[in-house]
């Protein structure tokens, strides 16, 4: 029996219409479809794809991954998902694994894919449009000024709200701001560059809101939020 | 006559599988398919799309861009580019503007938008798969190391091949290195960093080529070149 393939999944942000073919056949092809399931009990990856597509006939294997600074627990959680995925590989059925936004930008695929290609099984990554785009997209807007200065993609704005510096040219997104998100908002309104900013919170999903400038009043921590700050550059092109 | 509406589609950056299920649908929504056309005639986002589709009885509509550091050359191409759009629109026809990879990264769709939308025409976007997410997913391997370090993407390694700082925790990504490339590759051999190195050209397009390490030997400067330059961070998940 020939051994099964793990695909990681890139499925967008949120919009099932992102889906690309790639994924849609990928899928289509796939046994199994893993996707991380929250404490709560949410498969967001997984509601993305079941409103583009029907996962009839398919094991549906949902994977709890530790969220925690604590790097032990975390390899901990990802090598129990690769025991798990490893028996249906072995088994000789391929897994799509979904990730929201692409799979090669702050995704956990690349951990899982690790630990398996280690022990010899075969990997195949699919990628997908990330959150930074489809947030853009959302708001009619460039990501980048101009044609030279350099787009920043800061995954988490703890460790990086209180230090980055906001005057640098170009563009700066922070993926997940969460608790941090108060403290770089404040700092983003101190500057004086509210007229910069945008902040856009779960682009696709329910709950989706975006604002240009710095949004009044308290948001809700709960939701994937994204913070652009967009400063201008002088190449003849920041229109 | 209702007037038609300009969508800015990302078809990815050559694999028609990576084009979404939007772009496909907005496409075929579209009376119009307006194109980028090289001086040589070449239309790369447009053969792309006709990989996945077919476009029959639409409009093609070629755009001639002026590849040029001359910003008032590029102006003026791009409202050359509007004034041929804004007919269509307002002959009641929605037109589907191709950009390859996203629309939202350093794309033109932005210059065009920009002017359409100052005169009241309605525009809108449709994100893609940018080319560094398709070339991390040739490689199999995470664009960014763990779940701290940021993802800096620089448009064009001329001015950053010489001053970027190579050592920086964490990813950075040259997108079209053109003539720089031979003094960005020879600075990460000279700091002996071409085991952090992958360099991958034309990803999804006829010559598609993926290094790991720098590769040995004279590259095309025609080909889309990418350059990624992967860092180790220490935050116990760079695996």
């Amino acid at each position: 029996m020939p051994e099964g393939i793990l695909y990681g999944v890139g499925v967008g942000p949120g919009d099932p219409e992102l889906l690309t073919l790639k994924a849609v056949r990928t899928i289509e092809r796939c046994a199994v479809v893993a996707a991380p399931r929250t404490r709560g009990g949410g498969m967001t990856a997984l509601d993305i794809v079941r409103g583009a597509m029907d996962l009839g006939g398919k094991e549906i294997l949902p994977l709890d991954f530790a969220m925690t600074r604590d790097a032990a627990a975390r390899a901990a959680s990802h090598r129990a998902a690769a025991a798990l995925l490893r028996a249906r590989l072995d088994g000789g059925r391929s897994v799509a694994l979904l990730n929201l936004g692409d799979v090669s930008v702050y995704a956990t695929f690349g951990h899982i894919a690790a630990i398996l290609a280690a022990e010899g099984r075969r990997t195949a990554m699919v990628p997908g449009v990330p959150s930074f785009c489809a947030a853009a997209a959302l708001l009619g807007e460039s990501l980048t000024s101009g044609m030279t200065a350099p787009l920043r993609v800061v995954p988490d704005a703890v460790g990086d709200a209180g230090a980055a510096d906001l005057s640098a040219p170009g563009t700066t997104v922070w993926m997940k701001s969460g608790r941090a998100l108060p403290a770089l908002l404040g700092r983003l309104s101190a500057a004086n560059l509210s007229d910069r900013v945008s902040v856009v919170q779960n682009c696709g999903l329910p709950g989706e809101r975006a604002h240009r400038g710095i949004p009044a009043g308290d948001i809700d921590p709960a939701y994937f939020t994204l913070v652009i700050l967009k400063n201008p550059v002088d190449d003849g092109e920041s229109a």
